[in-house]
């Protein structure tokens, strides 16, 4: 075949060039290819988002009626076209602009998409068998293992597959597609060749939400990403509260386990409608979360986790079939659950430390994954150190006036000008509801550089502003003013909210220090600091600093990652490599129980201050000081 | 420790000399050492069944009440005891007479007992963990494994015991027993010193009864035997009538397997009773039976072994967890159904060659296992063929006017005198209800030897005897007299009743025709000629030739061996040599589809005569009537 009879689509600004399937338009196309494009509706015109500019509009078909209704006419002059519209009808260049990229997603349910070799436990073979004779009377069973002798010599077969064996061979006339996990058992025998269907589902169980990427094995591309809150919260926001419910009574365990599979199983549902999949061709389940997440999964009792000297039951991978925990997925699928580190330090981290990269770095570096419980690990390729400290969920805007997640209406950036009045920037550009944790950073970062707050955090009385408003019970600073909000009613930060952004960034800081003093490291030493975590997409590295979240080090050494956990089950999913090296580092990193450390408490309350008791280890804050003349109080 | 301290009891006559544990009667040291006596109350004193001679009198306990109920004083003269009632004092001689032996027994549960060195694949580990310390903070699991790494550095757990981990090594003080398959799998966790706590379950599911032998997995001893009718009866005595009943539903296949299975558990119970054993201290199952008994153990669909080219789904060794097949065992544990052979020729074949050492005879020889389905092989080390005849269930003593079970009141040995007298023996020596299939042997060979029948087994019109009986509708000859019998009534022998035996022989006959034909073997160059099955201990093995059931050779050569099927079984339980050996046999027999043989019909219709239509072939029977200066009309 020549190149002529084929279709090429180059895509910008990542410069990779695909065929086109026949008939497939451009969103298939790259989702094929492992270029992930925004959608919500999987590629049916529904949502809008898929935009893309195509540089050649007569290389193109015309435009549809879900174009004419999704796209501004400014944006159809510029060449603007929904890509899931769009079929070629030459060779075209297309640029997919930074709304439509996956990683400009605010919902950060993606995270680093790193390239790997692709080797998914699960493959499928299509395979046309002989039938018996008189002469030929191999059993069903044997007859189909030997046609797949190349893959393995001893393959065992679920029971309930061997049940129906017999009739389905026959029903399909011999002609079958098996699915094979990790070249030793059949997990599903189908009629037909359905070996184009092989579809795999990464979870990350957070506290508080639960994300799932649909990825298809045969090619590694993510098709769609969903997310819910985890149900289990109605039994408790925090970790604890959880475990202390599951404590009372085994039902109660039960019951934590059996909501939280039915939250999994709505995210399946959801990625499977998006990208129009049936939920029984997905053929394998990745699972991250923190331990305590880890265990109320499997139901186990998660009670010495909390109690000391907090120990998980089990930290080595578990595969449990999909039948025995009711995930609604091919019910003789494995479903695998990452390995954890402590009774703290969960198969999130692996999933962070896999997706950045972070076991082999070469010089020192530091990772925070802030959730409600926040993750760190200080080290290199040589040996990681990790802790967790319970940083509570202000960043992901819980327990905040107006805190929200980061999503649509959520104020994600802020800025306080000299005269005290305040730009902000709102995701999706319309008029906002609350602040998201990025803004948060800001808002706290701005007043102390205005003076707004003291060094202890507290407002100054001094300061004259009319978004400074005081009550009998609450003093606040006014972000939005009600007319400039969804909800018409202003949008503030209070001293209580304040005081919770302290707490959490301090148990932070203070994690990192413990961590650090022990490595013998100084923050000079740290290579990188990555960042992770749902708290938005656009923190301002600097403003991070002067909080004194992460240690003072220079910002291109900051790297926001996003949801590096679900990153890293997706790529446990995707290759057998990674499952391997998640096992070695469960092993091999080092857990620090926070509370045994005795300068834990002062580092604690030092650390309460911002953006720190001791100023020299924020020069860069002491710094700014100095350059605007004034004192830090 | 010097002898002088210990008590040793020598058993005769296997000159076996044990070491008697404190506190144990010789019921249990015998039991303990593998030296089975026979028993139904389990060592209780309620049977009376253990008879055993004690040589030294004073060196045992004084009589008990149960003996002075169970023993008649000339027994007790004699020096005999209940073993299960004896405490020695020092050291003592002890012989167990015939009757007590278990080879002895009737039920033919027991089949050849051979010595095997005892490797089950579960064993038990006692384990005394250390608690977990802040300065110790191992998983649960991982303590657990670590401790069991001589074992096994790469241990599975069943994700049930996983579950209840945390809370059972806490309330056990960390002093728990734990049972592991194959060294790979934890299928127990058990609080405290339970190692001596280690059962399997042998069983054999015949079409007709279900057998199971309770083995203590830690001595390789027998401890209990049960068996039940297959309940799968009430919906066809034979193969075909389940197979065609399975055919028509998915329901009904999950009746019949709901119900052999439920069958299992009872046999289970009553065999744990016997032994006071707890049916959660069982950890492994050995299945084996037909090739239909097999799948409908397993609810797999077995309409395509009756259908042309009668394959099975499969052959291989299958395992299934107690749980999922709700065999109520520990639920952890495996269920090993061993493999089978052909449509026809199922586990319980491989079962009597296991038992028989078949695969390991330097000369050629022939095995039938007698049953509704009876299996035969024909060969030696080097190749062995196989087939299957429907000789039907006759020789177990159903489709006879009066046949029976070889159990209590069954008459299992006749002699016709030259009077055209009946002298006949009955299990138990009590008064007879039926003829059980040994009995039925001999009466057919009886009465062609005095001509009350003829070479085509009709009655002989010319004999003069009130024995032979005709009426309107039948001629029939009266075995026992009704005032002999337990019912009062006559125990007879009718046409219909020997045309049943002619078809069963005809059957197993044409089939160890056509495979010697086939291996080119003469009845002349069989070394062993081994017969299994239920039809009684004690046939007669030269009526068996004259009725033409075994080929014509010298009676050294021809072995009874009882049920071998279970004891194939029980070898799989305590020997995982075994079972790769039953694995590679598996593979390596080969099948014969009797119906595609073009002679088979031939060999059936001239085997209908009795003995057979060619005397030449039997010329024992020949030279028996020439001796007599008759002819066989």
């Amino acid at each position: 075949m020549t190149k002529k009879s084929l279709k090429f689509v180059t895509f910008y600004p990542m410069k990779c060039m695909v065929e086109v399937k026949r008939g497939a338009n451009i969103f298939n196309t790259a989702m094929e290819a492992g270029v992930s494009i925004r959608t919500e509706c999987g590629g049916k015109g529904i949502c809008g988002k898929c935009k893309v500019i195509i540089h050649n509009k007569n290389a193109v078909n015309a435009l549809t009626e879900a174009e004419i209704k999704h796209l501004f006419p400014q944006e159809i002059k510029s060449g603007y076209r929904l890509a899931c519209q769009v079929i070629l009808k030459q060779d075209v260049d297309v640029t997919i602009p930074e709304e439509s990229r996956i990683g400009a997603r605010k919902i950060l349910a993606f995270g680093l998409e790193r390239q790997l070799p692709l080797k998914p436990l699960v493959r499928k073979f299509h395979l046309k068998l002989r039938k018996p004779l008189l002469s030929d009377i191999k059993p069903d069973f044997e007859r189909l293992t030997h046609a797949l002798s190349t893959v393995s010599d001893r393959l065992e077969v679920d029971y309930e597959i061997l049940r129906k064996l017999p009739d389905l061979l026959r029903k399909a006339g011999w002609d079958i597609t098996t699915a094979i996990w990790d070249s030793c058992r059949i997990i599903a025998v189908e009629p037909g060749d359905t070996s184009d269907k092989l579809f795999g589902f990464a979870v990350d169980i957070g506290t508080s939400k639960i994300v799932g990427h649909l990825v298809n094995l045969a090619t590694g591309a993510t098709l769609s990403v969903s997310s819910i809150e985890n149900p289990q919260i109605i039994y408790g926001a925090d970790v604890m509260t959880r475990i202390t419910f599951a404590m009372d009574s085994e039902a109660n365990l039960r019951m934590l386990q059996k909501i939280v599979i039915e939250g999994i199983n709505k995210v399946l549902t959801e990625v499977c409608e998006k990208a129009r999949v049936d939920s029984r061709n997905v053929y394998e389940v990745t699972i991250v979360g923190n331990t305590a997440m880890h265990h109320l999964f499997l139901g186990i009792q998660p009670k010495y986790v909390a109690l000391s000297p907090y120990v998980p039951t089990v930290k080595s991978p578990i595969n449990v079939t999909a039948r025995e925990l009711n995930i609604k997925i091919n019910p003789n699928s494995v479903v695998s659950v990452l390995p954890v580190i402590a009774g703290f330090v969960g198969a999130d981290a692996i999933g962070d430390v896999l997706a950045t990269d972070f076991h082999r770095l070469n010089k020192p570096s530091l990772l925070m994954d802030v959730g409600t419980n926040t993750e760190i690990l200080v080290g290199n390729s040589d040996d990681i150190l990790s802790c967790s400290c319970a940083s509570g969920p202000a960043f992901e805007g819980a327990k905040i006036t107006h805190g929200m997640k980061a999503e649509n209406r959520a104020i994600e950036r802020v800025r306080i000008n000299s005269d005290l009045n305040v730009e902000y920037k709102t995701i999706g550009n319309v008029k906002p509801t609350g602040l998201c944790g990025s803004a948060m950073i800001d808002v706290v970062a701005e007043m102390l550089k205005r003076g707004i707050i003291s060094h202890k955090g507290k407002f100054n009385s001094q300061i004259e502003t009319p978004r400074l408003k005081r009550d009998k019970n609450q003093t606040q600073f006014v972000v939005a003013w009600e007319n400039e909000t969804a909800t018409n009613k202003e949008i503030t930060i209070t001293q209580k909210d304040i005081a919770e952004i302290q707490l959490a960034k301090a148990a932070i800081y203070a994690g990192c220090s413990i961590l650090m003093k022990i490595k013998s490291l100084k923050k000079e030493n740290l290579d990188k600091v990555f960042i992770a975590g749902a708290f938005g997409n656009y923190i301002n590295p600097e403003n991070a600093k002067f909080i004194g979240l992460v240690p003072d080090v220079p910002i291109r050494k900051i790297k926001f990652v996003g949801n590096t956990a679900v990153v890293g089950a997706k790529m446990a999913l995707v290759s057998r490599e990674v499952r391997k090296t998640a096992e070695t580092l469960s092993r091999k990193i080092r857990y620090l129980e926070l509370a045994t450390d005795p300068e834990f408490d002062k580092e604690f309350f030092d650390a309460m201050f911002v953006p720190h008791k001791d100023l020299n280890r924020f020069p860069s804050v002491k710094e700014y000081f100095k350059k605007h003349h004034r004192d830090l109080k």
